[in-house]
């Protein structure tokens, strides 16, 4: 009980690993995503600033710092479950959300115990920071999902959440740092020599083309 | 879709590992604790077998085999989680269980979506068969918690899982199985020397002694 | 010595892995394999039945669970030694046999010595099981080669080993559950893509060739 | 070249493991490192602004998430070489800046460089938020050092390593953050029962003497 | 075919560990074991040099360095199997060699033949150079043991491993470089502090008794 | 303190991991990679003998198994970082030297010191021995980075490592030896069908053209 229960709970984050129960050439623990989330979020917020947005940068970091904090308590299993409906899906989440409360009371001292509770609620909400969160989370798991693709895994999983993350990504599209992504990042992402490279351009391309944005990538040339 | 996805997702139980998150000495996947608690379970019908009883070896090795294949769906997350009341373990059960469903209808052949149905559901009933499967399940778990416990695990969480595994094992103490392994497996267990020896010991005895069972250690002489 | 030991050695099987000092991709446990291989067999007997054929499930469940248990004596040395000819393999199998008799006389109580020696003995026989066990063993090795040749694997020996098994599982043509494996399953198997996806497809088809088989795969139409 | 670089360079800090060349039973890469030690920092600012101290979140977090970033170029060698003197130390460390500083200009779009200039520079100044670092970086090396020692680690280096991080950690005394730290979190640390718990209860209570702290752990009563 | 089949055959023995199947805090593979041996085999040959013994040092080297290449036909199975007779023992060798001297005729062309039969022989014969191969791969196999034992690893079997490679390290007692061993490093070694410590030193004092050597271990005093 | 000491930093030589921070299929350790190194240069020395040089063994068998002993100090940090300017590599290279240096003095018994002063000094000088040093060590790295290439590692950096070990094995083009690996051993290391098998055979040409050397493939034909 205290805050070193919390302390200590940090490291059961380097133990988790994500997507559980697949094959994969890099494993990648919750801790590592979370630190990669808040580097990038950082960068997408600087591009934000740059083109005349004003962050609320504590709020940032704390966003995308904790997203992921309440997988200490049933792990990663929200990665697309192809036999969960949305209903169970939400349950789950409901589930997760029950035991963060339940921790803040037993283990967080009382005067930090507010703080706690908004630190580790949702926070994917409909500010800027919330916004740049969402977006973060998503180019992760999309460098995550790439590796995959890029080192030859068969699994068609990847593929799955390679699309499903551009998608998400694409839904953000007004944002700057949204279109800073698309302009400067993923061309580059996309250029090397891999296999399968083809057939992920042809995906991006598609999936780019459905939310209306026109591309070309630097290879096409 | 298929017999082929069901193949595929036996090799997914091997990337599963048990109670994620904590620090263990030895991982154990659900496909290699599947595997042991079979074997247990084997040798446990034997002893009931020797001691008179009818073992109805079908259902016991299904039960065995398949008591933890749902877990493919949202992995190990049943292991004491401090944070989760009875309510939200059953709400997490449901949840497997409807996934469970959703799978044998989308990937097992028509013709045997009965058998499977059957075959992936709770085993832990009434039966003598049921019973033998409960036990073997936390035969495993002891010694998977002992094995810990006796390399110097810090983790408190270990000897919580060496309590409540042996006194569900007591709860079916008037199996000749359970008498043969409290008598002449326990003690061997027991008897070597390591870290933490005495208070295990200890630990055990004033379990036993819950459940009105006399049991003198061989090295206590 | 007694049973403590023989659960204690059920571990040990967790930390045997199969065909050693070769470069893969996924490590897999002799206990994993076991647990896989009961589960396959449990298919078959399944489809055997369905076809009415009389499945005696407790041989069978005890022939695929236990095939591999000597392995904690010499470990997984049997895959394809280039450099060994059949009498050096017949004198390893010799020397395993040995060493398990020697276990059982050691370690197993004397009133349970008769089972054992009979549950460890060698499974693959002539009946009906003995050849389900032989199917079984080979579509698990079928399946392990298979995934490391679909990552790309350089190592030719998992062509060979994936060769080896479908011939192996030939041989046991006239059984329901093999034809049902070769119309349902493998051509599932094949059907994805990957690397080596299409000289794979023509290494199956002529061994099916060999066993006078017509099959023509899902993807060449 | 681009931000794809150092987006993918994010990932090599999940590939670099502290301390290299020792034994650990746990290893903890850059990423997770920084990742905790951040979340360490968030926790030790709330404590200074409940005591009325004015925190620059933004620059704490900057400081906190990027405070290991130059590991890339040449690892985690810093933690205590018994054969290096400081001059060759602090030559390694001239080495990694330059290598920081190239990769700036290589890699980071002109508009950003200067803000990558100062966010990849040492953080560890005489601000509020650059002590915060240093006392949140020693408390995770102090958790990593102490994981060692209580599951038993023979290798003398983690008692000099956790030596050093508490020394550290003290010369911030006069923080409030460090002060709840030594009143709320250290006892909490070391009441547990593990091997040495006594050795490094006395290590700590001498520590904190020579530093004029009087601190009575909670199991001393 | 040719030397490149031998080259390639070197990185195998990166993936064979030493003592497969038995729980260790660090695995050790037959190529580092080599490395090491090969290294403490310079180091006894110094000290024999420096007492005035001519060493071969061409011999020397090449007798360490090959003295467990065999072991890419089967893996390591000669550590301590509690269930062999010395006849199995002795066919397992038998196996190897067989192999051996097949791989040799596949692979190494013609020219170089000769020479690589003389390499890949037993080297543990009566000269000076196979009595230091012999004391340096036990004290290779003593380090090993002692590093599980002193990291509190519970199996039995490392006790009895560490007591087998003393007893064999004594046998050697005549030569100058076991003295150095007994006098300068051993003592070092069983110095520290750590589980089982007095355990160790009491059943190291046994054994040299045993072989009438007079050692007071540093600590005593 | 004393040879103790140094016996123990052998094993500390199997947990550093070659080429940290990248992703790799496989990992090799320090002290496997010097095994395969002092394997590599003995045959290349007898390929020397065999052409009629004389080859002093004791000191290319000296140089190989010592030629990365200094990576206890400061791990491997020399493979190309893209960002050190050869400066910095040199800076690098003294600061091992004074470790290496300290070391000896303070763990090395006196009067062993200066062998091994000399023992432990770079090797790769212009003696015949120095040369396959060089050599040797520059085949087990491209046989390192031909291991990742021909598993489709997608990092470019295998390449480079790849053509730098090729051109820097051409700068000893008048070796026998070298000549022996060109005509002999490289061809049948590429003639596999792998993942850019054309791509690998093209640079090879390219290499060996500015070497001047005429080598036509086996699989050109």
């Amino acid at each position: 009980m205290g805050m070193h229960e919390y302390f200590k709970s940090l490291s059961d984050l380097e133990k988790i690993y994500r997507c559980p129960g697949k094959f994969k050439f890099e494993e990648h623990s919750v801790a590592a995503h979370s630190f990669k989330v808040t580097k990038i979020a950082q960068f997408l917020g600087t591009v934000e600033e740059y083109n005349g947005q004003e962050v609320d940068w504590k709020a940032l970091y704390e966003k995308a710092l904790n997203h992921d904090y309440s997988e200490i308590f049933i792990g990663d299993i929200k990665t697309p479950v192809k036999y969960a409906d949305p209903d169970l899906r939400e349950r789950l989440a409901n589930v997760e959300e029950s035991m963060t409360k339940h921790f803040i009371e037993e283990e967080i001292p009382e005067e930090f115990q507010a703080i706690y509770h908004d630190r580790l609620k949702e926070g994917k909400d409909e500010t800027l920071e919330g916004k740049i969160l969402s977006v973060a989370d998503k180019v992760d798991l999309l460098y995550e999902s790439f590796g995959e693709i890029q080192k030859g895994n068969p699994e068609d999983l990847f593929t799955q959440i390679y699309q499903e993350s551009l998608s998400t990504i694409l839904n953000f599209k007004e944002l700057a740092s949204v279109q800073y992504f698309l302009a400067e990042i993923l061309p580059d992402l996309l250029s090397g020599e891999f296999t399968n490279q083809t057939a992920l351009e042809r995906i991006s391309q598609r999936i780019l083309k459905e939310h209306d944005i026109e591309q070309t990538f630097a290879m096409d040339s």
